[in-house]
């Protein structure tokens, strides 16, 4: 069933949506392609440059949605409309909700990143699963945390997953790449920073250390942990108590459980 | 490219795997399908029946993974092999590592649950997606939850992509269906436990409050919370502070704060 002649502006963006699905192109543009209603919302609210809003009219049900989509089209955002077989095909939901967009949003440079006094900074690295790097993010972004710093060689902040899975946090919470962990490390402690290292092996449980701010908590790859030499730049490693039979947690439930337990040293909220 | 004719085992065997994606046929039969190394170790660990192993010997790296399947032979276990065609039509891992298993196990009944004395339990209504409730087990576990009650209408605990997720945890924390919300609330208040539902609207934040053991902690839908007629029956509702955008934290990072928290307040580990 071929369907109606697809309209060259459709045919266009469909094209750049799949050219974004390339780490190397959305580095090199600066831009991004992103799904969901609370992900495109945030990209607004962020006032980040949207090249093109995609929507399948038939799907997209919410009313807060539909007011997104105006008033980006009165802002001149070319406004794409697909039937839900084409959305069908460029969403990987289970029940696409009709509404994704494509941004201009990247993550920074660490020399760029400028984390105020007393900040609270996560850095993340080798984090392979692109959902847990953005359910990593909507956490710290949920803490508070000023930064976070992707090091290594994981997943891709801006990965379609890993901005759908932060609810678009990740275009509010700074976020920049390190290259190698050692190096977020050392931007760290030139910033004066405390830098706590998780490791199953720590001799230290997580509760009761002295966090004194600004400080950086430093997590590692869900399957290894964290590399010899990014540990071993690290002040202190503290290991999170594990009473089951798995080894370890989730690297965002992990995240979050130290960020809260830092927050709460702090003084709570 | 047709390539050779399937065996008549491998049918039979692929046939089950595709009637168990099928909540309804999970329950009849307790039975589920699990795929990946660590999930089906867990499931050989627990001791449970293991109706037959599938693997893709030519993906299948892991010593351990191979020793396990040795194993299970030796009891007698049938053993599927699957070229990789066939082995990725069955698979949702991007990239297969070659293992799965046809498992006996399905949740519990609320009332064959018996948890010890002062017993930290979780309580999970509507968590929708399946991998976040496999998370919420893992992290259950990790946190050394004695059991895990879902409630409502979210995803089914022997949904694969929640056995998965839980790398397993889900074959040995004891894991029950409740029905509605207030049903497990009332389960938890006839066995002595203090009740703590968790709201975005909650005025005391999730820190410093007296949580005695034995402790029901309930968790909500990731969209909605609770539904009003379940955190109406917990005794207290604690929120857990919120500084960023986005109104909530994942519901598998929520419950990892929370079991942490309680775990410091309890004395740690």
């Amino acid at each position: 069933m071929p369907g109606a002649p697809q309209p060259p502006s459709e045919r266009r963006w469909v094209a750049r949506v799949r050219a974004l699905a390339e780490p190397r192109a959305r580095r090199a543009e600066r831009a991004c392609f992103v799904e969901g209603i609370r992900a495109v919302l945030a990209a607004e609210e962020a006032g980040l440059p949207v090249e093109a809003v995609l929507l399948c009219p038939e799907s997209l049900r919410s009313e807060a949605a539909w007011d997104a989509v105006a008033r980006l089209e009165r802002h001149g955002v070319p406004r794409v409309d697909l039937p839900a077989r084409r959305f069908a095909q460029l969403s990987d939901m289970d029940n696409p909700v009709g509404l994704a967009a494509v941004v201009g949003w990247a993550p920074a440079a660490l020399d760029a990143l400028d984390p105020p006094p007393g900040a609270l900074v996560v850095i993340a690295e080798d984090v392979g699963d692109a959902g847990n790097l953005g359910t990593l993010l909507r956490t710290a972004d949920g803490a508070g945390a000023a930064a976070v710093v992707v090091a290594g060689s994981g997943a891709d902040p801006s990965h379609r997953r890993c901005l759908r899975a932060s609810l678009g946090t990740a275009f509010r919470l700074p976020v920049a790449l390190a290259g190698e962990g050692p190096r977020a490390v050392s931007w760290a402690r030139a910033r004066g920073m405390a830098v706590v290292a998780t490791s199953a092996h720590a001799e230290r449980a997580h509760w009761g250390v002295d966090y004194r701010p600004p400080l950086a908590l430093v997590v590692g790859s869900e399957e290894r942990g964290l590399r010899p030499e990014t540990a071993a730049a690290c002040d202190l490693a503290v290991r999170i108590p594990m009473w089951g039979t798995a080894s370890s947690l989730n690297v965002a439930v992990a995240t979050g459980v130290l960020l809260y337990e830092v927050r709460r040293a702090w003084g709570g909220g």
